[in-house]
């Protein structure tokens, strides 16, 4: 690990010191901030291509405007490093020790330039609206400036918030990033307008922008920092809506970036020194098993899609997974409302859609899961990856899908515990013609038992007692089941001989099952990898609450953590092995 | 009750019907349609002035199409009932008896012309993509229409489908529906273009559908049947995206429903021999009791101000209460998500925003309300109406949004009993600082105690014992709090002395009052209006699994019901008191 030296950057403690800076010396900050980033990325991973090449733009914002007076909303804040920078956060990329402390994500708790938290896109607009608002309310005057990518505009949040913005009548500035890419590339029709105003240097009359009303001003060289402060101080202080709309390079600064574009968007710890992924070279997991299925579906039947919301390399669906799916593949741009919508249109009309995508994001289509896909029983299949108790930001927890999905009537939501059930559930599905089935990606294990699956799905909410005993019933959904089975096998030590449950569909009871318990058993643990509230194992307390078998919940509490440890985590929800017998001896 | 008398749609039995008609007998059929709708919403009620406006393009539609090999997709569908005339169900327009038997809405299970059931805005164009790309993959021909009216167009879901449909490279038509009207007034800077549009006859360069590449076709007389059927023509078998923006007239062919154009978008039956709704002559209510609340508070802060998502009638936010709020009154269009994240900007700035939505339509909002709103816990309030069991169609149900709301986190959601309590809430809500809080407006009844509410709300998840008794303990949630006395009331006459309580926050559990319950009751109940699925009295029951206190949770089924009765719905969930109290016995 090496701190980063530095000239300009070192002398930078808010954005005061920006202001005090020559163009010369900014090019000199814009040079080190850009260090800072690789440097930080490079040590624990993180947002890369947003970030630098925002890096100008950032500088002569804070050259221009009078942050935290004037306010900054940064969209879904990949590209917030060289604002942490220059808000008084520069240690959080130079000093190795301090990167953990200084969140990857427009935080409100670190800073009061940041005003909000901020990680799903879409939403700068409509908050930033918001903001202009109460300051009209209360008669103060001061900018309101949000920034948002032109990957984030394919968002229907970034609609509404445009067409509601484009009204507030008095000062709101819209910078809008393009860098021609989302997180892999635009997609849609919107694009074509930016491109068609990126070729005339913002001349065409046909402007996505103008059509709402806003003001609208072109900047070519949004990485110059002179041309962006020219244009910044155009519409300091504006009194009414404008948007800016800067040209920027993605990645500038560190060649593989802009090179390759879409891997340059995000990082791992090490890139600097790792080769490209090559997603032969991986051992089997959820993914290889997914894609090697797809890709060998596809072929076989023209009527399989597979569809991504912004994010196949989350999903690694990488450029060669693309071309062999074809037509038969659609990313549909950060849309994941459209996503459902679509999906459902293309189950309705004989296709077999897949529609993969992250528990963080799922959220962002409850409506379209309710209305446009569960009530019309459509037979598309959604993979919910990246589900789970996890250390991640507060932003992009995998905790809800479990109390969001599971909770729509018609939905038939799947946790398998291993490669054989996946494999099994995710064929089933997409054959099926009478559900809408989504399927939850174990994450905190992956397992192999070798054994060929051979359930048929259709005989719904049939639960798997996998080993028979008496006293304690332990259900474990999910990955969780493998918990499960290692508490059984160590109560075995203290004489208990409990029974092992998969439950294997979260969307429903086993009401035979559950009851044939009630003979033998006093207790049923139930182990979810997710929040308790409005999760699965309350339904389970709910049917026994009428019984004499008693039960034990485990699972996430409803809150909001921000990097908290997996460890401090599984100890503070008791998702611990030694724990959970405690427990359980305490109850019998 | 009469039948209507007609001459030409009588002998409509399905679209090819309509084929063989002449432009004069087409007009003829659009005066019976238009009876017919005028019929059947002075009998039941219904959705008024969309239909009415669409009469002639949809007769175009069906003469120039050929549905159901041809599919159309209605946005919202509010104005399907022409269409579902002309597809073999007139009846439900012409015979009072057969009223009841077709829905209002567009309904898959109806007709092979309706391919989906859609009750929520902006959803056609994504319905109806995925529809045209299951077509491509298969390698069939055939014309898919979506049909979208200029309101639903400020839905993000709408922009989303746009974005994406635009792009389909192969046959797809959208049909504007342009009537200068939501629900309400157009909201935000895309109603200036559509404006422009009209008024250059289309010509205007700048067009907000030709931004995404859609070729672009607009008919100025959206009323007239020969130039309709001209434009249809021209774009029939189109190999590629088009827009076709027709200008209608909102309720034509009822003058009340033409001059009114709000009031004339939905009616009561009985709206033709009724006067104006006016909201003085009306009692005491939920509704009442906050128009007058925020006409006060507005006056009284600056800051305070009151929020819509495009249906300000619903909370009966007349002309008169608009012109009261001025600036602090926001009609955000039909654009949910932007609406919580509006709240939350206005919030984190100073500002008091009180946001009213319908249970069905907040759940279009569901990551706003994480990401933008509790995640930031901003302080808005959110008032949610019309929650609860319901006979409504299946595309309006109120009982999602204590499994949606409840489960996320920093969100206190409140459920008063009555108005004493609502009133409390409301402005503790206002002018607290702490917590986005939504307030649940009680549907079943409308109770005043008489008894003013000192509590202190800041102190959450206290709940309110009111009757101290033994053995068992009644929670009744919001409005079914009545339930609850009625159910404790009649237990006395079997020698039980129950106690009954008032839990009032949804969203956590009174750990200390429920711990104490456990020495004298051996079993609790609760009852909320609403589903049981990830709802409150699952909660009680994980929190009792471990104890020797036994719960029955009541509440709904999680289940799209579609118009059954109330009646049949409070059996089927044995949420009658004497089915309590049977339950009740059977378990102490």
């Amino acid at each position: 690990m090496t701190c980063l030296q530095t000239t300009i950057l070192e002398k930078i403690n808010s954005p005061e010191d920006v202001k005090k800076l020559s163009i010369e010396e900014m090019n000199i900050l814009a040079c080190e901030i850009r260090k800072g980033i690789l440097n930080r990325v490079n040590q624990i991973g993180g947002h890369l291509g947003p970030g630098l090449g925002m890096v100008e733009a950032t500088i002569a914002l804070h050259y221009v405007f009078n942050s935290p007076v004037d306010k900054f909303v940064f969209d879904v804040s990949h590209q917030c490093y060289p604002h942490k920078m220059i808000t008084g956060r520069k240690e959080g990329f130079t000093e190795p020790t301090e990167h953990p402390e200084i969140s990857g994500y427009f935080n409100y708790k670190e800073s009061p330039h940041d005003p909000f938290m901020i990680g799903h896109t879409s939403t700068s607009v409509s908050l930033a609206t918001g903001l202009a608002k109460a300051r009209d309310l209360k008669g103060e005057k001061y900018n309101v400036i949000a920034l948002i990518g032109d990957g984030s505009l394919s968002g229907g949040e970034a609609f509404e918030g445009l067409n509601n913005a484009s009204v507030l009548g008095t000062n709101f500035i819209c910078i809008v990033n393009d860098n021609e890419m989302s997180i892999a590339e635009n997609q849609g029709g919107l694009y074509k307008n930016l491109q068609e105003l990126r070729e005339t240097k913002g001349q065409a009359v046909n402007n996505f922008f103008k059509t709402f009303g806003f003001d609208y001003i072109y900047v070519e060289n949004g990485n110059d920092i002179q041309d962006l402060i020219e244009a910044f101080n155009k519409v300091k202080d504006i009194d009414h809506p404008v948007v800016v709309h800067i040209h920027t390079l993605k990645g500038k600064g560190y060649e593989p970036a802009v090179t390759d574009k879409e891997s340059g968007h995000w990082a791992l710890a090490g890139f600097m020194d790792k080769k490209e992924n090559n997603i032969s070279e991986v051992p089997e997991c959820y993914e290889t098993l997914t894609n090697n299925y797809l890709i060998e579906k596809t072929k076989q039947d023209k009527d399989v899609i597979a569809i991504t919301s912004a994010t196949p390399g989350v999903f690694w669906w990488n450029k060669d997974f693309r071309a062999k799916l074809g037509k038969q593949y659609t990313d549909v741009g950060i849309a994941e409302e459209h996503a459902v919508a679509y999906a459902s249109g293309l189950a309705k009309n004989g296709a077999k859609p897949v529609y993969a995508v992250m528990t963080s994001f799922v959220q962002r289509t409850y409506d379209q899961l309710s209305q446009d896909l569960a009530l019309n029983n459509s037979p598309a299949t959604i993979l919910v990856y990246w589900g789970g108790i996890s250390s991640a930001d507060a932003t992009h927890l995998g905790l809800y899908d479990i109390s969001m999905i599971s909770n729509i009537p018609n939905i038939v939501y799947l946790a398998p515990t291993c490669k054989e059930e996946y494999l099994k559930m995710l064929d089933w599905s997409v054959e099926q013609t009478q559900y809408p089935v989504a399927i939850r990606i174990p994450t905190a294990n992956y397992v192999s038992t070798g054994v060929e699956d051979n359930t048929d799905y259709s005989d719904l909410n049939k639960y798997k007692m996998t080993e028979k005993g008496a006293d304690v019933a332990i259900v474990g959904l999910g990955d969780y089941y493998w918990l499960g089975k290692e508490v059984k096998d160590e109560l075995l030590n203290s004489g208990i001989n409990a029974t092992l449950i998969n439950p294997r569909f979260i969307t429903g009871l086993d009401k035979d099952m559950l009851n044939s318990l009630k003979a033998e058993h006093k207790l049923a643990i139930t182990l979810e990898n997710g929040i308790l509230n409005g999760g699965f194992g309350e339904k389970i307390a709910s049917f026994y609450g009428n019984s004499d078998v008693k039960v034990l919940n485990y699972g996430a509490y409803k809150e909001f953590n921000d990097r908290v440890s997996m460890d401090e985590l599984m100890t503070r929800y008791r998702l611990k092995k030694e724990l959970i017998i405690e427990d359980i001896k305490n109850c019998l």
